[in-house]
């Protein structure tokens, strides 16, 4: 069984890094961790609630002495805080991140790194629409994924290491190839939240329509879309501009789809429509066998009265 | 005030109808409730679960006494049952529906009701993604909208009575010119579904991701879209062929608006979507402060194990 990490450092104090740091305080481990963040108002914010056992006011003094050094900012900023913090990484201390996005993450931070440290990338498949240090809660991995992604030649017990803490932390792990990762996380989370945000930004948008009937009326379906279409601009912008190719290919399997389905409403082809309709029910099936969410109607939202 | 409706007939036992009637049951009304629904199946299962006092077996004999008929079947259907149930209704009795589409259904059931019953067409804003008599629950109504969406000319106090119905059950209600509910249903029902549909679909059909991938790594955005695309497909087939020309219009506009994203994203423009993404956080506050959807994160789902 590979060693726990004595001391873990916290880069960037989101919805991410404060669940970690909650989930570690579950499970009562003896880890020491400390905390980083850019801004200062977030710096207070984590040491008038608690979060971290140390809030750093620099980046050089949060990484000295740490065995795991966790990257958790938008994945834009992931260059710079590498190239800055690299001289203070101590030997034998394994780096990781927690972006959505990876072959860049990788071409950004990787060469920065001395090879005295070992580069594991991940990305734990789990968050809310809320974001910074204040949204964090300690059961957000349990039973998600975290893929890790190591860049071929990396070392194993540094990547077994990683594994058994992220499932210390609740969640489950599964290694991927890195374009592969980029792939399926163009096709389950980058494309929907583009969606949603297009939608959210169309029904926003319209003359004939007012925004206060887009309000009222949204529990038809709208609302749906609202809920990721809340999440952190900054985190999705640069998800976006790091997944380009992945993303740009997936946008084109979706309209290639919808101009079809406009086709089979514009000829009345309502065979195709049924049988379309009635194929996406199993996909809900498959999630639901899978423990990934719920069926109670409605996602078992309360009424909000 | 307006005197309530001593005997309610529904027609077509889903989701709505069922929902009416357990809604009706809480309220305690001394109201006689009949009903019928097409399949022997359902009815059976109605009679099984005490949905409805009288389960009948044919048209005739459900809407004979009534003072209410409610056609709850998708929409596709009502034009051919009105014309079947017309000769049966009595005089004085008002005729309303729950489709989600109401130039259509108007055009279709108004010229077979007899000059002596008031047809007063009315929708509903509420449902969830599961479907048949056993899937109806007393609050489904509470605090959503039924719009009411009278032809000119129609009778006021048959208007008024039914909206005193309505907000029985737990609705609020509002009136609505016919065209008006049309292109507003569009945006917050009708075109959110159908999103939702092709995204589910494309997912489905992708060779270089895996089923077993997309239905794993749900829970990074992707399952939101799966609860809706798991609707009745019969019902939504019917509410695309119907209401055709609003939604190829807003279909029209969403296409648009996705290639502008499109565009930036390939042409790096990151300045645009961090606007874009923070606009349509907006949208998402007004409708949590409208009492239209819950604020806790993933909108409050239990998680599964």
């Amino acid at each position: 069984m590979s060693e726990p990490y004595k001391r873990v450092a916290l880069i960037g104090l989101g919805l991410i890094a404060s669940s970690m740091f909650w989930a570690m305080r579950r499970i009562g481990t003896q880890t020491h961790v400390s905390g980083y963040a850019r801004s200062a108002e977030t710096r207070e914010t984590a040491r008038r609630i608690g979060l971290c056992d140390t809030v750093c006011e620099t980046l050089p003094e949060v990484v000295r002495d740490a065995d795991l050094i966790v990257l958790a900012v938008p994945v834009g900023a992931m260059g710079a805080v590498a190239k800055e913090m690299a001289p203070y990484l101590k030997p034998g201390a394994t780096v990781t991140d927690v972006g959505s996005v990876k072959q860049t993450v990788i071409d950004a931070v990787g060469p920065h790194l001395p090879d005295t440290v070992h580069f594991v990338p991940g990305h734990p498949m789990a968050g809310t629409e809320h974001s910074g240090p204040e949204s964090g809660f300690d059961s957000l991995f349990d039973n998600r994924w975290t893929l890790i992604v190591p860049p071929s030649g990396t070392d194993e017990e540094a990547v077994q290491r990683l594994e058994a803490y992220w499932q210390g932390l609740g969640a489950m792990t599964e290694r991927m190839e890195i374009e592969h990762h980029d792939l399926v996380c163009a096709v389950v989370s980058h494309i929907p939240h583009l969606i949603a945000y297009t939608m959210v930004g169309v029904a926003d948008d319209l003359s004939r329509v007012s925004d206060q009937e887009v309000i009222k009326f949204s529990a038809a379906g709208f609302r749906d879309f609202t809920r990721i279409a809340a999440s952190d601009p900054t985190m999705w912008r640069d998800v976006f501009l790091t997944n380009k190719d992945a993303t740009i290919e997936m946008l084109g399997r979706f309209t290639e789809e919808l101009f079809a389905l406009q086709r089979a409403i514009r000829t009345g082809d309502g065979e195709q429509l049924h049988a379309y309709f009635t194929r996406t029910r199993a996909i809900r099936r498959g999630i639901l066998e899978a423990g990934q969410d719920t069926d109670a109607p409605d996602f078992g939202r309360t009424k909000v009265k």
